[in-house]
């Protein structure tokens, strides 16, 4: 089991949109940006509606998840953090953590979904297996 | 031949670190942060050594290039593009378009790279296929 270092756990839970890519059918990837949570040493998703990227999902669960920090090195070169994991689906959840991943990116007490009665969806657990990027993090792992 | 729209050409010269996707030996996604530039209607990216992604390329030219904009949408998310292309690698060119896009990404009058006498390297040429993700530009062809 991977255990996430400190400063890159910090770094995902920051609210920075992540871009989410999975493999098409066709081998092409597929790329959308996310809201990304931690539950336990996974990063987590939640996705009200089945998706796209839960069906390529399903299929192949080689996923990376990439963002950029807002941080720079010394030479003034944006960091950024490279995750590549597996993902799985699970039913429902969706609405709770959509919920806090919101007061996170757009702000303390905002209602999202901004609906009522919204469907119990998915979460996708990306599980960690290699961290790169540039920053502390670059060519560790975990 | 697609004609890239204004607001996507003008976002796309605007500084933002891009994730430039390839698809790995095994399918898997490969993800590494980029400074791009625009040649014509082509994205282009500078390589002063020949790395992992150009190989890649070099055998599937399926890639993917996403950024955030640092805009928002009506209710407050973040904006973003994911472009759809097919790469090609062009030899030699790199220190010359490094330069210009470290203007950009570094600032006005950074030397860069910062050494004598470069590599000639490499550029990646991507053609845009197809233009989403989350703004104006969003489900819009071109």
């Amino acid at each position: 089991m991977t255990i996430v270092r400190d400063d890159v756990r910090a770094t995902l839970l920051a609210g920075h949109l992540a871009h989410l890519t999975t493999v098409n059918p066709d081998g092409s990837p597929h790329v959308t940006g996310v809201w990304i949570g931690m539950d336990g040493d996974d990063i987590v998703v939640a996705h009200l509606t089945d998706r796209h990227k839960l069906r390529n999902i399903r299929r192949d669960p080689r996923v990376v998840v990439s963002l950029v920090t807002g941080g720079k090195n010394p030479i003034g070169m944006d960091e950024y953090l490279v995750i590549s994991g597996r993902a799985r689906v699970v039913e429902g959840g969706a609405p709770a953590l959509a919920q806090r991943l919101a007061e996170t990116y757009l702000g303390a007490g905002v209602k999202f979904p901004p609906i009522d009665n919204p469907p119990a969806g998915y979460i996708t657990h990306i599980s960690i297996d290699r961290v790169a990027g540039v920053g502390p993090w670059a060519h560790i792992n975990g």
